[in-house]
């Protein structure tokens, strides 16, 4: 599909300049020096050649078929280019050239030219205002960064150039390999989705890195990424998640940053692993890209220093691995080979004047003890260390191993022959055993997501068509806010229990209402403009008498009037008083780039104070569902403290997908609270007590 | 005090070799080319002369007084070799033989006699078990390590040799510089709080560094860390402070592992700056040692890629610090000389093609608004990008200015030039953006804590006596736990408000006792065995009549004899019922190392369920106590949610300091929990409800 991005047979340099100070002598230096295999022609109209390339004054003067133009002209020539591309059949461009959406409303318009000429020609188009591409099988260097990163089995795909740059940097310094690279620029045309799909079936990439700023189409990429990350992992940094890094986005591109509630949920749906920052990213890569995944969560560490051996243990542990436990004959093993202060227990202490030889014994046995499922491998540079054989002696077990083998080689100045020795075998390595433990644990975390059955949305049968009715009344109405009266019916056509109710316009009615339902009832001013209704004295609960029912509607519908002059007030809803529960909270807020945010936390004070909630992006799964109950810190209450009965979980799955099927159902629905869901204990089902929603 | 050791002008090296393979060796060499410019004397029977210095059969047959003594011969000769040590009258020694207190209970005996003939002579003693001594001023390298660390501001000790040998590795290829470097061992008699006290005042320290397994004198230590932190900064990396971690240690050495929520509460009282990894120990001893300390907490970001500015401004919010608002002045000054599509606003974008000039331009304006308080300079290796350059500017303006510079060039192959020149500058770099606002935070957090006023413990006049007589009651019965009843005496005695109560010893004096304080009453079961009266059934509440104190009074001795048989019931304790309030726990239980631990919390679910907790070591001031509370999760419950009035904080605070003078007038009290203290509104005063204590 991109395939004339990565493996063109020929390049048109459009801009190629001699001067070496120019981004147009850059590119087609790196083209050349780069090795790439076919040809390539300079367009530049006032040179002959380029480099030693013969000029042509414009693409369309190439006498060959073009696959590929790189365009590095001042900006307002730009469109004009593009167009002779299309003409001259070109099916691929990438534009450096910067001057577009970045540079205010008359650079949008400008990109919206070039998208529309790429359209119109069916060119794919990476950028404008970026860095260019690399592929290093091809090899393909359409870039202005200085020089070709060594190859490797990742694929990074950047929305910042200059972040691209120093990445670039680090792999030059031989820290990590790409086999693609990709500055994506403004997106114009081809953005994260299209190579995450291009990259999918890629043989040449084991592990796929975004960084991302923002994803104008979240729901895209979030089923794109869902597929591909069962094949590979998919590592993303997300910039601008906090509230000023945020601002610091709009001002920088433009780009929508959604919450980072939303974002995480997202990807955490979609099985990308989420880097907390760009040294998380590389750390997690070089495990993923280099060594075998995990088949489970028990490591093992071999050391010749308790110290460093205690700080992996602790890193494991808050990572949330699981040190493993040695089987006997492993343990017995170790001990007949080992001097008699070594620890044969996990961690494996060969001791501080460990040669090679003893690392390379207790390594052999540790991976072979079923109860292992990985190892780090530490060395501190003391007197006797063999630092280069013991990397050797790793390196070679490692290639030998079905399991993962990550390297804490401590140190800089002795240390850095062996963990270059490490990096020829495959065998990353880091500075400091807590990272080792982490990227593990990204590995174990990815493993469990991807060998996890795909969950499908499942559909109740409900009653779409009273639901539409409602929302077509408010809108006929010019109502935006739709509140409990309403809410209710549009809950019960989604097969939500509600308790039984009626809205009454006098007291009278009222009474009736509750002879009819049995005491004790609650009262609820019912007001189109009413909806924060506590507020306003707008509740009485545990009415016991047509007295209490009388007193409480008179007194609600004065304090309406008086509260919130103006407002209509339809009466009060009578609602038959449920029993005691546990209240927990469903919102949904539509979050601008992944959609639907359906949020899950115990009511109250545990929501609004001790910001006890978790996310999803609907629709999901009842697993999904089921998930999302157990995250919460306050799950222990819904399990029951104190000897209390749990709480009826089913209930609280089922309502959560039926939230997550309305507000797919409806996209006009863009905020709903259910505020309580009145959870009783396991197998009493919940009721939903209170509800809102705010349409667009 | 330790001048002999790091400042000797005579050393003798016992045990120096001829052998390159041997450590014996490598300690000399390393004396020698390390520069030391005294005497140096091989003690070696078998040997005339060691590369090039005469040797001696014994250190008694020196001619000239000897300062140091460093050992490195088997650990069975090395107490007789100490002995002579001392007839010798050397002051001060270092013994990095191994096979003492680290190689069974036959080496803790050795160690033992070391500490003795030490004591006998009057000798200070680093180890045994380490790698030695480092000074890199005078200059001594007392150790086996490969070479001479580079020199610097910053000192460190570490309890794991191997763990000095990674450090000095990382060291050796200058990634950092050194003034003193002690490795510590077995601490069989210099140890952390000597180190403190040696470099409290020593001007070639600017901060220390501690690597620490265990303290056996958690207590001393605090003391003497809480004097240094007030003159310069100290940064502590804990091992072993998971449960998985800890284990490891005492396999390691034998150390006492606190656990982390003592170490956390130590360190913070004492003002130890706490890093969570090596890293992070490093990330922070850099800023502390070569850049001035911030005056607030504003923080401005300078960049020329706008991906890396978002990225560290996301990272300054997580860390807690804030993005500077540079002033009007300032913005207009900037947007004067920036290109149009810079960024005047923090984060100051100077684009990607900004030479060094523009950094430099930049950089003045934003270090002279007021509301900056220190700075991060992001430089990505651009095409145009002058790294060198970029890196002289940044280092003269930075040596130049009185508020701190971090640098985050990016990148590795063409970026570390920059680097390097930066570090001649004393401006750290950190390879991400994260790393440096984690820095900035450190210092934010350290100025903050060495500026505060030192608040000491009030004492409160108390009844001590009171409390002596139950507690040796208890101890003369042989009770190690003391119930509601008695508790509630000592509690009283401390000057705790607790509710009106008395014992009955049958149904008739519970009722007489109800009817003298008034209804509504408590009964709750009295018995020295039952320590958890909930579980069986032992409390009753809200007894409103003669006949509720009867009934309840029969069940609940009826409950208590058949589920703890065997039990002394003395009766019921019946207590005036008090109104409703919040509910708070104060516990304590005794550290191995740092002693009476006090935790703070809401009560129930709050600290069970979510263990929403804070710790503090005894004693503490009423502004200790005042941050404990503020510091829970759930703190806004006890300000009040809702419109409720806020709790009684005054209250808190008063049993807080009132529980940290019990538990440290009376260690024999090694546990203790109020649960509830019950708070009211402000102004009405909290009550202890339940207690019980346990004696050691």
């Amino acid at each position: 599909m991109l395939e004339f991005l990565f493996r063109p047979s020929t390049v048109a340099i459009i801009g190629a300049s001699r001067d070496p100070e120019k981004l147009g002598y850059a590119v087609l230096a790196n083209l050349k020096e780069g090795g790439f295999g076919g040809a390539l022609y300079p367009v530049n109209p006032k040179a002959d050649e380029v480099l030693g390339f013969p000029a042509f004054p414009s693409v369309l003067d190439i006498p060959d078929p073009v696959d590929l133009a790189v365009i590095v002209i001042p900006y307002r020539f730009v469109p004009a280019v593009l167009e002779e591309c299309g003409r001259k059949g070109v099916p691929a461009a990438v534009v450096i050239s910067a001057g577009f959406r970045e540079a205010g409303r008359e650079g949008l318009e400008r990109e919206g030219e070039l998208v529309e000429i790429a359209h119109r020609y069916n060119i794919r188009l990476v950028g404008p205002n970026c860095l260019g591409v690399i592929d290093t099988d091809t090899p393909l260097n359409a870039t202005f960064a200085a020089g070709m990163p060594p190859g490797g089995p990742i694929a990074f795909m950047s929305q910042s150039g200059a972040l691209g740059t120093a990445v670039l940097d680090m792999a030059m310094a031989g820290r990590i390999g790409f086999s693609r690279f990709v500055s994506l620029g403004n997106k114009a045309d081809v953005n994260e989705v299209d190579l995450l799909e291009a990259w999918e079936d890629d043989a040449g990439v084991r592990v796929i890195l975004v960084y991302v700023e923002g994803l104008p189409d979240g729901r895209k990429f979030m089923q794109v990424a869902r597929r591909v990350t069962r094949k590979k992992p998919v590592v993303a940094v997300k910039s601008g998640i906090t509230r000023a890094g945020s601002r610091a986005v709009s001002s920088h591109t433009g780009s929508l940053a959604g919450s980072e509630a939303a974002y995480r949920a997202a990807f955490r749906q979609a099985g990308v692993t989420w880097a907390a920052s760009m040294q998380h990213l590389f750390d997690y890569a070089r495990a993923f890209a280099y060594q075998p995944l995990l088949d489970g969560d028990r490591i093992a560490i071999v050391t010749n220093a308790g110290g460093p051996g205690i700080l992996a243990t602790d890193a494991l542990e808050r990572a949330g691995l699981r040190l493993a436990r040695l089987a006997p004959a492993t343990i017995e093993s170790l001990m007949a080979d080992l001097p008699g202060a070594a620890s044969a227990a996990n961690p494996v202490d060969v001791l501080g004047d460990a040669l090679s030889d003893r690392y390379e014994h207790a390594l052999r046995l540790v991976l072979d003890d079923q109860g292992v499922d990985g190892c780090i491998v530490i060395v501190t540079p003391q007197a006797m260390t063999q630092i280069e054989e013991t990397a050797h002696v790793v390196g070679r077990i490692a290639q030998a191993s079905a399991k993962p083998i990550l390297g804490c080689f401590m140190g800089e100045a002795r240390i850095g022959a062996g963990v270059a020795i490490l990096h020829k075998y495959d065998v990353p390595n880091y500075s400091f055993p807590e990272r080792a433990a982490a990227a593990f644990a990204a590995m174990v975390a990815y493993r469990e997501e991807r060998d996890r059955p795909l969950h499908h949305p499942t559909r109740f049968a409900v009653d779409e068509g009273a639901v539409r009715a409602v929302l077509d009344k408010a809108r006929s109405e010019g109502r935006v806010s739709i509140g409990d009266a309403e809410a209710r019916a549009i809950l019960e056509a989604y097969g939500f229990p509600v308790p039984a109710s009626r809205l009454a316009a006098t007291s009278e009615e009222a009474v009736a209402a509750a002879e009819e339902m049995g005491y004790p009832v609650v009262l609820k001013v019912a007001s189109p403009e009413i909806l924060h209704k506590t507020d306003v004295g707008g509740v009485k609960l545990n009415l016991r008498s047509p007295d209490d029912v009388r007193d409480a509607f008179d007194l609600i519908v004065y304090r309406a009037n008086r509260y919130v002059p103006g407002a209509r007030i339809w009466g009060c809803l009578v609602q038959k008083m449920v029993p005691g529960g546990r209240e927990v909270l469903i919102g949904m807020s539509r979050d601008p780039q992944f959609g639907p945010l359906v949020a899950f936390g115990l009511g109250g004070i545990y929501v609004e104070t001790l910001k006890d909630v978790v996310f999803r992006v609907a629709p999901f799964s009842r697993e999904d569902g089921a998930e999302m109950i157990r995250e919460i810190r306050s799950y222990p209450l819904l399990e029951g403290v104190r000897g209390e009965p749990p709480a009826d979980h089913e209930a609280m799955v089922d309502a959560l997908v039926r939230v997550s099927q309305l507000v797919t159902d409806f996209p006009e629905i863009v905020e709903l609270d259910i505020n309580p869901l009145m959870v009783f204990d396991e197998g009493r089902g919940a009721v939903a007590l209170d509800m809102r929603l705010v349409l667009q």
